[in-house]
């Protein structure tokens, strides 16, 4: 008889070991897809541990760029902040693995695909519905979310032992207390002693950033170059280092970041099930766009396209984090996104220091600003007795409105 | 004949001194009105001075209290911010000084009020739009936008000369290459060298805060309490100094975070007469509040109060920044965003450090987070089995229309 | 050994009798709670019905008066329409049904609660998240998502034999090719052969309206008096029929309505579950309501509140038909949407005739309309000039795109 | 010396006649620009008259093509209603109108442009701010807000004196107590005796429409297809006539919608200057359209999608209502609503009859609608057991809320 195949996420790590095992004892064949997003991992170690613990294929395959282009990207030009806080570098992460691990799937014709993550999460759903989306009728296996994987696996040590005891190998761990994931925007931190959302983390835990304290007592001055919203050069001014392709450029602007202690995010999220979590997150390169793209905005944009744009920000972060990235709605909004980019071009000046993007400078080829009209000294063909009719006729609708109460009030 | 009575929104300066003589000459009586909201001023001497120009009388209130409680105390709550940046200092103050000259003109039985605000700015519909509101059939005299005015004074110099002809005391001013206007909550810079949104602003321009070079290289430890989104309570964590009424805690806040370096933005911004403007601002105590606030939200209130309040923070600025502050629709929203906080009392730790303001550790006895709900380790009643039904449906919708997509290619 | 209380929705019909038996099977003792909300229903009947299967005690609630007081006029006053055409007359019934359910529950100390609704639909989710929020730790029992209830019954037949096995009595029913739910508000209509979007349903079908062509040639005029957007007062012009209580101004509003073909329609909504389905509704009252109410409104509301508030209309009657009528949001919602109804009292003259509601005439003492300042023949304390500058200034921010087109096109 | 030209927009009727006179007397050279937007009007007869009063050149054009293709159908396929009524007939027309000046002027070298609306409306607003839009450099040429015009002409006596006096013939009109604004979208009534707005319009004076009452007494069913959103085909069902252009499909909806009596609005709005008015409006095809529109986006548009563009109709409402179609926010909104359209292909039936658009079926090659996963019979694809978990997850967040709300009490 014919195994179903099935398509697994797998890290490397403990769990989707584990889970690979399983998977093979419930009588599937394995591929195991690894997608290289910029984490720190021995990716032939993973590749190695994989085949030796069953899988019949594994599939490693560098996603760097397109993740950076196609999701990172977008993110910025849609200014995306998820409770104000968060630039969603795990969120923008699920959908592009999910999306490959289906394209595999389809390749291999396999039956199924599954990933690890918990029942608790957010992650699931961006993996699940970019699944069922892309793939109605793929089987999507989830074992923390199946009855039996689930009585098996009820904490850590069951999974050691389950590794230990079918030859697994379990990695030497730095058995940190705390989780941690990763890729080339971010690093998030959860669980384990950042449970108590009164604690603050050790500084030991942070890994891309160092602590402003230890960052250097001199600014490090960058330019960024955007073109329709989208950032397609940065330059050292001091010593002229130029990067000019979305994944360079990225990782340039985390090391200058992470050098001075950019990018540090601690907060109370409300996940998509409904619980509240705590996280923790490092976003160097995530940090320096966002401010500087909003920045250039300043300069460029239309003050009611800024509007309308504000007013859907929330609604574009919490897709993204909700694991709606491939959906009509999404789809919907992108587009006027991508609209209010028009003119979004122009380079912003920045100095990073010690936790902090100081602009310092922006222009642009297509600036709104115009020094004569705003100038308090000079004209630029503005009349300012135009404003007493603008004022009154703005205050019509509120003399109206302060008649009526003065007189209901007899 | 009697003369009519015009109360002038006086600050003590050049412009508004010169305006003060212009009204005398044009035959109205002028009572000068000085709101002390915690600008640097010498207050006895603005009166002196307005009295010796020729005022008839002259009003010093001490607002600094209503200010804090009434205007920033409401903009914090609410989470207020300007196109992503601004935290609307002068925006929330016009409105309480043109309240209160409107207050002193029906006790004084005056016809007019004036103010000195120019006409490409946003201050001088801030004024009016709060004169027309609160006393529709008032005369509203605003010389920057008045011809006669306007010709006869084209600049700073026409001005100087003038009040030097009528005997107006001039102030040996230190000539800066920028105007600015401060208060309690914040500096703001503009104009001048300023005018070039590309130069960055001078070091020495700073006056609430110190550069982050200069901060010192230790952290301030501040617990701040909030009692349904209003701070009620600061703590010097170190020290055990303790503030807990409203401008105390203010200027408390502003002494630290200026001490830290915390709060400068530096942007572009859209003015409600349609110009861009290159605005500096320094904003300590708000910053620090703003932040702290939003982090207590995250534990405190509902997803989904959240999600509807985001939505209208936008709008809740603009109204703030375009000076519709006394208006129906504000009315509304301020009802809204005051339910909003209804549970948003608790206490958030931060630490101040050359610029940032890390936020380490919240609590709440409202608190909505729940530890063994959140850990990746416990159950705490929930079952990670309903996830799956809960991605299903979300996905009913995603699949039906991508087997859409798919049959219309076919 | 004591048998766990569960108190059922009862209706009295097919479905809910043969639940209340398969529960009486599974060991509970069961109480059947019958909510009069206005439907067509033999509620003697039903009880004894009840009682006969097994139910040990029979509650009959008349909910007339809260239905149409707090949850129907809130909706009114919220112009709430679902997807522009549905106004929501099932989706307000459930969550006081539930919440009754719930407190009866409480006195009995009932261990659960139980439902007949279906697993497709949105009365589920509707009575399932009140149920948990008002009592979060009662079990529900909805044996339409019952693995072995819903092997047992897989079709109406299923549920007629086993009801005849049982001497459960089967109603003769019209054994209508729809399925319908009624109450004071609508009847709404689905499945069947409704099922085809493009089927028109018969004209018989339909029990609260007349068809347009059998109303009458002649118009019924009606006055409506709202206090702050509530109506409390409905007056036939004619023959001087007032009704002044919640419950009787809405029957005879119903009455009139349905006289005069008033309330239908038919659409394609979307669930909660993600699916499409086709309903047909019949609303008079409502339907009148609704239209006099927002044409009130136009007489009385500010502007920008109008728009503040219509923004949020999509989101208020998607809380409604979701089913989270008992939420935070939805109690913020209902603190902004009550603080746009201050103003809105006055009366409304609405003449209906053959499926139309024409309105004819409104006022109110506190209408912010003032004939002289709209007339074109009157000055009315307006100067046009003003609009010169109002116009002008509106300009600015325009000219300036349009020149920084131009300039890029070069 | 040469005269400066001004493109004056020309309806042949006593105002802009007046004003065309009036700028001769003012020394312009006249240029009358009369655009056909499909109102009843002898174009001929206005030419001739405007040539005998002065104008060097008169312009007709027939914009009606332009005007359905490029201003009515985008405003259907928005849904565009403003304050839930005003199908925006006048607003869509202006901007068009202007638009064509504007080109005119360009091409005759003209150094300005005319309008003859008042100074207390819309269309002033919708004219001038497209003029300064498409010309940023034009004078613009407004004498119902000119202090010398205003002077002269103070009353419509005044101006037919005038006329009289210098010869302009003065068309007899029919003197009715209201004024009223054609085009093909709709007529628009306003002024005169409906400035009270407690006072029904005399059936006499809608010209589009008949009664209800004077309609047949048998249903007209039309057929209308949309291809994204846009109207190409209507059929009527019974005759077979049948109109694929959009003037004469659209032409053919206003015919039977006017037999049928369908389209009439009558309320308070608010304009931009921020006056509340009274206006009556006919506008049968548009109604029809509006509502067969939205109902095929029931059967073929995604929820979430509706529910972002829903929440965008009265923003996209009143920025055509306010003048500002040609504005870089509309342009973007236009991007949004346009997308959302993509799927919005398909028929739908109407029955129009005595007032009501009664919708009788709907079809779509992209139907989302799924007959066997709505159906409450059949599986469909839809497991019910998977909305237990659904609801008990959305049940969370609501259940933490309860518990919450419960243990504060205590």
């Amino acid at each position: 008889m014919v195994k179903e195949k099935v398509v697994l996420a797998y890290s490397g790590g403990l769990d989707t070991s584990v889970i690979l095992h399983w998977l093979l004892q419930k009588g599937y064949e394995v591929i195991a897809y690894i997608a290289d997003l910029g984490q720190e991992e021995d990716f032939k170690a993973a590749k190695e541990k994989a085949l030796k613990i069953g899988a019949t294929k594994v599939y490693i395959e560098d996603l760097k760029e397109e993740f950076v282009k196609d999701f990172i990207f977008p993110a910025i030009r849609a200014n995306a902040i998820y409770e104000g806080k968060y630039l969603l570098g795990t969120s923008l992460a699920r959908p592009l693995i999910a999306k490959r691990q289906i394209e595999v799937a389809m390749k291999e014709k396999a039956a199924a695909v599954a990933h690890g993550a918990t029942g608790k999460g957010n992650d699931q759903v961006r993996f699940e519905l970019t699944y069922y989306t892309l793939a109605p009728k793929i089987k999507v296996i989830s074992p923390w979310k199946d009855e039996e994987f689930l009585r098996k696996f009820q904490g850590r040590t069951d999974a050691i032992e389950y590794a230990k005891k079918h030859g697994i190998p379990v990695k030497q761990t730095k058995n940190e207390p705390w989780s941690s994931d990763d890729n080339i925007m971010h690093i998030s931190y959860e669980a384990g002693e950042l449970e108590e959302p009164d604690r603050r983390p050790r500084e030991n835990m942070f890994q891309m950033t160092v602590s402003p304290k230890e960052a250097p007592d001199r600014e490090t001055e960058i330019e960024i170059e955007f073109k329709k919203g989208t950032p397609i050069k940065v330059k050292n001014s001091k010593n002229g280092i130029l990067k000019n392709t979305p994944v360079e450029l990225f990782a340039y602007l985390n090391e200058m970041g992470g050098k001075n202690a950019i990018g540090r995010v601690d907060m109370v999220e409300n996940r998509f099930v409904g619980i509240k979590s705590r996280g923790v997150y490092e976003t160097p390169a995530g940090t320096i766009l966002l401010s500087s793209h909003r920045d250039l905005e300043g300069l460029t944009m239309d003050r009611e396209v800024m509007r309308i744009r504000d007013s859907l920000i929330p609604k574009f972060a919490e897709l993204v984090y909700y694991g709606f990235w491939f959906s009509p709605e999404m789809e919907t909004l992108r587009e006027l996104f991508d609209k209010t980019q028009e003119w979004v071009t122009g380079k912003v000046r920045v100095a990073l220091y010690k936790g902090n993007v100081i602009i310092t400078g922006r222009e642009s080829p297509y600036s709104l600003y115009n020094q004569s009209q705003s100038s308090m000294d000079e004209a630029g063909g503005y009349d300012p007795k135009d404003a007493t009719g603008f004022i009154r006729i703005n205050a019509v609708r509120l003399i109206n409105n302060a008649l009526r109460k003065k007189k209901s009030k007899k």
